[in-house]
């Protein structure tokens, strides 16, 4: 069985975890670059950075960066004029090195984080959604700022509420090579339960994926449980955008793309269109990542 | 007193801590970027490094480099399919990586530099040649191949013979703002006993900066000891060169720019127009570099 994944940070790195655990399917991800970033002057892609040490086993605590890493570099960049508040691991800088000579060589994105793959022995695919530049920024409420990703995520916590999202360079962006074909050939397309805004829909924009993927069966996994997330900003954007953080919520802001739905429990209301699946969408650990993706498996038999 | 010393690599490096020791000379150090590289994505102006380093007192136990360094980042590079043979310690990392973040944000090397300075607290000013872009290439005689800069120095460990020398960009450069100046107000200007090829012609290539110095009394430290440098590949570039690596040789190659010479106590031949001054010049230490400036002062009185 051939199945792609939409992933993006440490949601979808989890939920691909899982079916990368699963030895008949053979998984590709394809992952957001939208939170991408040049921080110290260094490329940053920390949503394949996140699947790829995940698949590795060798992920930080909280599922992003690196295990055992050390902070000799950011350490001494405190010394000079300039905000260090974005924390980068001794080990982490080192891949993120490796992107930055790569890409300044001229190698396209898909091919270094092909490198990054088998640097990691990973044995499924990983792939960015495009090789050109695509950049979420996100507008304040509060005083209508238009904020990069990271400087909204990691430097301001996700404190902001948000008012309007942008994707830009997703209009003009193509798929990276091999995202259609894996796309084309796949038994289903898995949107990972990863934010749908910041993760999953600036995938979703760049042209001709969701054309690819909509003839696909598509399951979903809902990001909400009781109308909360287990981390990160989701519900509050989907508020801030008009929608509930509930399964019916993620199936307007999917529109119409979903087939089938693992919620939680306690969100069992039905949904037009969508096959619904309450089960245990918690998938902190591999046995509870691998566990879903199987049942997640049987839902096409 | 005002001093302005020309310098590169470790043996500038060594000197301009002499000069920096005295507190009555108020010195500029104008340094070479002929050697600056792009390694892992990364900004490198090695002879800024070295003489700030140097000036802070925090140099590597070679002359170049951090001391204190740990390799948490090179060691994890290692995993990627990339050359690795060019080693950057952590310590030494951040500080590029906060040049590469300035340059990439638009600020001009020689804010950066200047940035250098104030976050290690250096008295004297430390000033790049030029904000533009200078790159000594070395031509190797063995198959008349062009290296650039690092991979002739440091990959092949300058093991090849050379048969010629270009500085790219130098005629087009423009001296870094408060370069002519500094130079322009000196009470005279210091030859540092660095690589004449390597580390010195590269500055005076670029345009005004050989004209600004030639009125100034100009004090000259020989590189060589018998025929033999102390350290480094420039007797034997002297020699491919066409030029004896002597007291003469050095006059020759710096063509009528110097007024008084340091030499060895076993090179004190005399040279038409330079006073010469036999003397002690190894100056690997700070007592030792801080004794041959104070003996370059009474020159000038």
């Amino acid at each position: 069985m051939k199945i792609v994944i939409l992933a993006g940070g440490v949601g979808g790195a989890r939920m691909a975890r899982g079916f990368d655990a699963i030895d008949r399917v053979d998984t590709t991800i394809v992952v957001n670059v939208g939170d991408d970033d040049l921080i110290y002057g260094v490329d940053l892609s920390p949503d394949i950075d996140t699947v790829v040490y995940m698949l590795a086993g060798v992920e930080g605590p909280l599922g992003w960066g690196r295990n055992d890493d050390t902070w000799m570099v950011m350490d001494e960049l405190e010394r000079f004029e300039l905000d260090t508040s974005f924390r980068l691991g001794d080990r982490d800088l080192a891949l993120n090195l490796f992107r930055t000579h790569m890409l300044a060589s001229g190698v396209p994105l898909s091919s270094v984080t092909a490198a990054q793959a088998r640097a990691f022995e990973l044995t499924s695919t990983v792939l960015p959604a495009t090789d050109d530049r695509v950049r979420t920024r996100v507008r304040t409420a509060e005083d209508g700022e238009w904020l990069d990703f990271q400087t909204y995520f990691v430097r301001r916590g996700h404190n902001n509420r948000v008012s309007e999202l942008a994707y830009d360079g997703a209009a003009e962006a193509l798929p990276a090579p091999g995202v259609l074909e894996a796309i084309g050939s796949a038994d289903a397309v898995v949107l990972a339960p990863s934010n749908p805004f910041l993760s999953v829909l600036p995938i979703l924009a760049i042209p001709g994926i969701r054309e690819a993927i909509s003839p696909k069966p598509v399951l979903a996994v809902s990001p909400f449980i009781g109308g909360e997330t287990v981390k990160g900003p989701a519900a509050d954007i989907m508020r801030a955008l008009g929608h509930d953080p509930t399964p019916a919520g993620l199936a307007e802001v999917y529109d119409g793309l979903i087939d089938h739905l693992a919620v939680a429990e306690v969100d069992h209301d039905s949904i037009e269109g969508v096959e619904m699946h309450p089960t245990d969408i918690m998938i902190g650990s591999v046995d509870a990542s691998t566990r879903l993706a199987q049942e997640m498996m049987e839902w096409l038999s």
